[in-house]
C-alpha cells in the first residue's frame, strides 16, 4: 500500500477507443488510474449503423468496460459524467464527486454536429450513441408499419421516404445497409406494400462522397449506390426540417419522417466549458506532445484533439484515436521519470467503407481496391478489432446468417 | 381471388406462443387471417429472465412476427393495440382502424398482477415484458455502479439488496440468475465492494417455493437457493414499498431499491372491457370448446382463458397456450365446414424450473429429477422451444459461454 501511495494517480475520462488503449498501455505501469465514462460500456462506434439497421444487437458492439479492465489491479472504474474541470486543482468534477488527478487524459470523444440547424437536431437523428442507433433502428421499423395500412398515397410515400445527410462513411454504410434491409428483407413481407414507392436519398453538401478517396474509388460507390436505388444528391444543403417535410437550399422539399444526420461530428461539449483553445469542431488544439499547451498535466486525444498532419486536422476516426493513446501512455511515463517527452507522429492506416454485400473500397497508401475483395477485408478488419473472442465470433456469425439467408433479425421495436 | 372472398376471416389477436401457433395450424386452410399485436415481435417469455439478469440479449428471445409469417400466404399482420370489440357487428376496434372478422381468436396473454398493491406497482418492477427485462437489467448494473463509491453502509446496503417477490418458477429463476450474476461475475469486477453487504431475498407468500412441484423437489429447490446465498422467506406477505423501504406483513422493513414482482400474472386488461365472465385473474371463462358461452365465434386460449382441469384452472404456461391453439384451430375449420367440435383436452407436460448451474428441478408424471441432469433436460427443452434455428443457436453458444468463462456480456446500461 506504501507503494501505491507514493504512485501517480492518472485520471482519463471516456471509455472509447483512446482511453481504454491508454488503460491497458499503463497496465504494467506503476500507476493508480481512474477510467470515467458516463456509460457502463465500450462502444464499438463503427458499427453502429448495422444496430440502426437491424443486423446486430446492442451487445454486440457494446461491451461492459469493467469486464474489459477487470484483470488490471491498478484501475477503477467510475461511471459519472464529468461537469467540469479545474486544472489549477488538477480537479475533474463529477455530477456526484470530485476526482484529483496528477495526470489528465481528456478521450472524450465526439458528437453529432448539426451546424446549429436546430431543426434537424430537433426532429431528425443523430447516430453517434448506443441509444440513438436503438431509436434509429425502431423508427425505420415502424414507418413501415405504419406505410402497411396507410391508405393515403402521399402520406404513405412520406412514411417511406428515408433521408441519409452526409456523404462521408457512415452516411454511405448506412445508405447501403438501408437499401439492402428494405429490398433485400422487408419486401419480403409486406406483401400489401408497393416498394417502388420507398425512396433512399443520400444528400452531401460537397461535391463528392467519401472525399478522401480517390476519384475512382469515389465513383464506384456512387454507382453501387444508385445500383441499390439510392438516389445520391451531391452539391444539396438542407437547410430545415420540421419533422414531416425537408427543406433543402433553392427551397425544394422532400416529404419524409425520417432524416438520418451524419454530416459531421464535433468534440464532446464538455471542453466547451474549459476557457481552453479550440477549432471550428469545438476540438482542443493540442501540441505536439498532444498537451493542452497551458496546462502540460493535461492530454488530449481522439476525437476532442485538433492535431495538424499534412496541414489538415486529423480526421475523428479510432486509428488516430489509438495511435495518440500509446504515445500518450509513453509520455506520462516519460513525465514521472522525468525524461524528454515523444512527439506524436501519424502513421496513416487509409480509409474503408462497405456499401453492402460483397461490395466495399479500401483506400490504404497506393492501394486501392473495390468490390468483393474491398468487402472481404473490410469484414476481416472489422471482425478482428470487435475486441473480445465471444462478440467477434457472435457478429461473424449473425454476418453469415445475414449473407446466406437474406435476414436481419433484429428488426425489434422497443420503446413504442 | 374470387375464391379469396368467399373465403372466411379469421382475426387472432397476439402473437405470442398460443397466437402464432393457431396461425401456423390454419397454414393449408382456405381462410384468410389477421393476425394483430401491439409489438412487431413474438416474445418466449419463459427466458425473460435470462434478460434481466444479462445473459441474453433482446433478439435472442424476441422474433420479428413478420420474419415468421412470412412464407405463409393467407396471413396479414397488423401491428397494432386493440381498445375494443364489438361481438354483435363482429368487429375488432384498434386505435386506428376496425377490422371485421368471421372467426375471433383472443390469444392476449397475461400482464403482472399486482394484486392491487398500488405502491409495488409503482415503484417495483415487473418482468413480463421486453422493455420491462431490460429495465431491470439497466437498473441491477446501475445500483451497483452507484454502490461502488457510495461511502455511507446504511445506503450502500439498501443499494446492494436485492428483493424477488413470488416463489413460483420465474422468482425462483431470476433469484437463481441473479445471485450467479453477482457472485460469480460481477465480484470479480468491484474491487472496492465487500459482496458480503450483499442480499438477495425471495419472499413468497405461501409456504411453498414451486408449489406444483412434488416435495422432495422443492426442498433440493430451497436448499439450493440457498446454497447460493439467497434468503428464502416462506409466509411472509409484502404489503407496502415506496421504493426505498419494503414493508412486510408484521411490520418488518427492509431497506432496498429493487423489488422484482414475480408473484403474479393476470389476463390482459383488453377482457376487461368485452362484458363477459371472469374469473380472479379477469381471464375470461370459456366452455369446453374453448369458446365464449355467448359468443360462438370468439375462442379465447392460453394465458386469456380459464379452463378447468382437476378442478382448477389450467396454470398460465405455454404448453396450455400451444395445446388449445391446435384444438381451436381445428374448431375453426369444423365450424367452416359444419361439422361437430372437438371438446379440449389438456395434456400434462408437466413442469421444470432452473435455479442456475448445474442445477435444476424437473416434474413429469411419475418422473422426478434434479441436478446436473435436470439442468440439461431443462436447457435442451429451451433450446428447443426456441423458435428459429438462428436464435438456437446463438443462445446455445452464448450458455456454452457463460458456463465455461463465468461471465455475461450483455452488462450494457442503457436508457439511463
Amino acid at each position: 500500500m506504501k507503494e501505491q501511495q507514493n504512485s501517480k494517480h492518472i485520471v482519463i475520462v471516456g471509455a472509447g477507443f483512446g482511453g481504454i488503449r491508454v488503460v491497458r498501455a499503463l497496465s504494467e505501469a506503476d500507476v493508480q488510474i481512474t477510467l470515467i465514462d458516463k456509460h457502463n460500456y465500450h462502444l464499438f462506434q463503427p458499427l453502429l449503423y448495422q444496430v440502426s439497421t437491424a443486423t446486430l444487437g446492442i451487445d454486440d458492439i457494446a461491451y461492459p468496460v469493467r469486464a474489459m479492465i477487470k484483470g488490471q489491479k491498478n484501475v477503477l472504474f467510475r461511471m459519472g459524467e464529468v461537469t467540469n474541470i479545474d486544472f489549477e486543482r488538477k480537479s475533474v468534477m463529477l455530477d456526484t464527486a470530485e476526482i484529483d488527478y496528477d495526470y489528465l487524459v481528456l478521450a472524450t470523444g465526439g458528437v453529432t454536429n448539426y451546424f446549429g440547424i436546430e431543426t434537424v437536431e430537433k426532429n431528425g437523428f443523430g447516430m453517434k450513441t448506443l441509444d440513438e442507433s436503438v431509436t434509429i433502428r425502431n423508427h425505420i421499423l415502424h414507418q413501415f408499419e405504419l406505410a402497411s395500412y396507410e391508405t393515403d398515397m402521399d402520406k404513405r410515400r412520406a412514411l417511406l421516404t428515408f433521408i441519409v445527410v452526409g456523404g462521408g462513411p457512415t452516411g454511405v454504410e448506412s445508405a447501403g445497409a438501408l437499401s439492402e434491409l428494405i429490398y433485400l428483407v422487408m419486401e419480403e413481407e409486406y406483401h400489401n406494400l408497393n416498394f417502388k414507392e420507398v425512396r433512399i436519398v443520400l444528400v452531401e453538401a460537397s461535391d463528392k462522397v467519401l472525399a478522401s478517396m480517390p476519384e475512382e474509388l469515389r465513383e464506384v460507390t456512387v454507382e453501387t449506390l444508385i445500383s441499390k436505388h439510392v438516389e445520391v444528391r451531391l452539391c444539396v444543403q438542407v437547410t430545415d426540417y420540421d419533422g414531416e417535410r425537408l427543406i433543402l437550399k433553392g427551397g425544394e422539399i422532400i416529404p419524409t419522417r425520417t432524416v438520418i444526420w451524419a454530416a459531421g461530428i464535433k468534440a464532446a461539449p464538455i471542453l466547451d466549458k474549459l476557457n481552453i483553445k479550440q477549432d471550428q469542431a469545438r476540438r482542443a488544439i493540442v501540441n505536439e506532445y498532444l498537451q493542452l499547451p497551458d496546462h502540460q498535466d493535461v492530454f488530449v486525444i481522439g476525437d476532442s484533439a485538433h492535431f495538424e498532419y499534412n496541414e489538415r486536422p486529423l480526421p475523428m476516426i479510432a486509428p488516430v484515436a489509438i495511435q495518440q493513446a500509446d504515445v500518450t501512455a509513453k509520455n506520462i511515463k516519460n513525465l514521472i521519470k522525468e525524461k524528454p517527452l515523444e512527439k506524436f507522429a501519424y502513421k496513416d492506416v487509409g480509409s474503408m467503407a462497405t456499401i453492402g454485400r460483397n461490395a466495399a473500397v479500401v483506400h490504404m497508401g497506393r492501394i486501392k481496391l473495390k468490390g468483393f475483395f474491398a468487402w472481404l477485408i473490410w469484414s476481416l478488419v472489422h471482425i478482428l478489432r470487435l475486441i473480445d473472442f465471444r462478440n467477434r465470433f457472435v457478429v461473424f456469425m449473425k454476418w453469415v446468417w445475414e449473407y446466406v439467408f437474406y435476414d436481419r433479425l433484429v428488426r425489434i421495436i422497443t420503446r413504442q
